[in-house]
């Protein structure tokens, strides 16, 4: 077996992955100790037994700060209108448990009935139809790991200084998840769309009755009434028992509590298209309907809040997500864009899914500035940030922020945000 | 759009999947209400704000009889003995949310301190090594979706006559969930694996500290230091802080809250592979070592506690999964295995993963006998519950019961356990 160093593949320390694998950069025993007697002594937990089986399993004790990272907003505003984030920073892999699914209500989580909630489809359809959860049950079922992204994420960046802030707070209304539903296809062929019908209004059973316009071929294409998320049903912050899930586009688009959807000839300019997720371009326009979320990528760990431990290989960890389809690569840089390197991407490499991309980095101990910039398969790849800024109307709403995110490594090991 | 009724492809009404989707299937109106007004009535938790975010979701109230099924083995033989199930026929997809994975204790669930815990990698290694997590989180990691089942799962169908329990019951010895860990190979090139270690002694730090003899070739292979579950760290019942993860093996074998693995010349004859998990042949002799688990498959929906509604078109729906790699094809019957037809696999199908199967069914209210049969990508197929049974010694212990399931369904639409 080989121990010589490998050959670096970009600035400032990058390394093939592969190298890990060849047992080629890790010295033998600088991470682990030498093992005594005292590794094998019996501590408390091994000399009894141990707790009986659960119901429902809940984390460590000791995994306590792994948590949704609660943010109200201004309160008598909107009652009920609040987020949580995901810990990003926290978590490994590319699935999110679903109690830490990221939240985004306007008038907070409704105690529903599942027994007495409908799902009504009306409008311009030949037959006005009322679905109960388990007429929805009767439907073929279909299930995909897709994310869901709120087009409000990451909007700290836009701010004019880096904000100091871990990155599940930065990037967080992010998660993703195995959702399960009827293909709403099914239920409009049913209904007998008109047609003049060209667009659908979601609308959910909060107090907010939260309503979107949805183009009909979205709603065709691949649409889902979905009712279970990670192979049990939704959770009521999730939209429980119904709600509608549009894969890759932006999270409010998937109308949670869904009870209604009414087929139409046009938009109905509701407020969350029009004095909210709606863009105000630098031209002065505003790009009403931004459906599709953009490629993206953020580097996970290391990322602000880690302290680098000694001088060697580190591994860099992040997510990749596109709406427009799969990830087509993840480049790297620990030079601050100087050079870039190909990430390993995370097997299987799915449609509307994160996908994790992992690389080797010799940290000497120095200042470094870490990136990723994803690239899709339709081509589009992440603007720098002041790039995306330049699109936008400086004061004016925006939404759909998908640019490089840089951290600085400091020479103590202090990873920040940074703008490069 | 046509409506005609499709072709059947097996008998006693089995479809192809594909006529749901042209919806020529669904009578209209037949399963939904004609909308009145009052289906866009607001109900009471539409005219308030709801609840605010929550720091660590929890399943809708009205879900509470989706849990775990727990069965505690005789009182005083072993003291945190216990199993408990998952509840399958409850689940949609092929993920199980981690608080619902299967458990298998032969001490109970130990309460480990994980800033305490050390992982020993000692015998016949150059460098023996302890490790902490935190060195273990060190190491590049990898994330995989993989099935996990007992070796005495579904065993019940072993018993002369068929007991009527849920699916969960019989075959909830069988979860799926992303494991994330740092490959076991990096740890074992650390410490030098000598040229005369074959076997390597995984024990836990429970109060039973489980031993396991496990070949030297698999711990290289594929074997995972598992850290994560399906993104959050392990939770207590799986293993925390650290367990060993086999994939595609009996789950005994992945041995949790892993404290130490000793590399030797031979199995140790642990008392779970000569008094438990091995198989007593129809010779007499013993298959000690059985750790790779058959191809099999399970129709979750309809499942024994189901009835079924008037007589129409169902969604047959269940799971496949093989140690083996990939699965290859489920052909399922509605006449008693006198007739198969091929289902759809849900994609991705990967390797050593749950891979959900579905196809259509016209129940014409009559009696049916279902059953699925999958087989994998080596060829292997799963046997008729008579020929599984003829391996084995008839008293004897035996595992890796992987037969055909049949369920009956009963002209008023009660489906039962039923032997072919």
């Amino acid at each position: 077996m080989s121990r010589r160093a490998p050959e670096p593949i970009a600035g400032n320390g990058l390394l093939p992955r592969r190298a890990f694998l060849a047992g080629a950069l890790l010295v033998p025993g600088a991470l682990a100790q030498r093992a005594g007697g005292e590794g094998l002594a019996d501590a408390a937990w091994s000399r009894r037994p141990g707790a009986p089986p659960s119901a429902y399993g809940a984390p460590a004790p000791q995994e306590r700060a792994v948590a949704r990272i609660p943010y109200t907003e201004t309160p008598g505003i909107a009652p009920g209108a609040a987020v949580s984030f995901t810990p990003l920073h926290r978590l490994r892999g590319r699935l999110t448990p679903a109690g830490l699914h990221f939240e985004r209500h306007h008038a907070g989580v409704p105690a529903i009935d599942p027994e007495q909630h409908r799902l009504v489809v009306h409008g311009l359809v030949d037959r006005p139809l009322s679905f109960g959860v388990d007429d929805l049950l009767r439907y073929p079922l279909v299930s995909r790991l897709y994310f869901l992204e709120c087009s409000g994420n990451s909007l700290v960046n836009a701010l004019p200084e880096p904000q100091q802030l871990p990155c599940g707070v930065i990037h967080g209304l992010l998660s993703c998840s195995e959702w399960t539903g009827v293909p709403l296809g099914l239920l409009l062929d049913e209904a007998g769309v008109r047609p003049e019908a060209a667009w659908g209004i979601a609308e959910g059973a909060d107090g907010a009755r939260m309503n979107r316009s949805l183009p009909l071929a979205k709603l065709r294409e691949d649409a889902l009434v979905a009712l279970y998320q990670n192979g049990e049903r939704l959770r009521p912050e999730q939209g429980y028992p119904v709600r509608l899930f549009l894969p890759g586009w932006e999270g409010n688009a998937s109308v949670k509590w869904l009870r209604r959807l009414e087929l139409v000839r046009a938009p109905v300019q509701s407020r969350e298209e029009t004095a909210r997720y709606s863009d105000l371009l630098a031209s002065g326009k505003a790009a009403q309907f931004t459906f599709e979320m953009g490629v993206k990528s953020v580097i996970t760990h290391p990322s602000p809040g880690a302290e680098l431990g000694p001088p060697g290989v580190y591994e860099i960890s992040g997510l990749a997500w596109s709406g427009a389809g799969p990830v087509a690569s993840v480049a790297v840089s620990a030079d601050g864009g100087a050079s870039w390197a190909e990430a390993e991407l995370e097997a299987p490499i799915l449609p509307r899914c994160l996908t994790r991309f992992r690389i080797a980095w010799r940290w000497s101990g120095g200042p470094a500035l870490l990136a990723s910039r994803a690239s899709d398969a339709r081509g589009a790849a992440q603007p720098e940030r002041a790039a995306w800024l330049a699109r936008y109307s400086p004061g004016g709403e925006k939404y759909h922020y998908n640019a490089v995110q840089h951290w600085r490594v400091e020479p103590g090991g202090a990873v920040k945000n940074a703008f490069a």
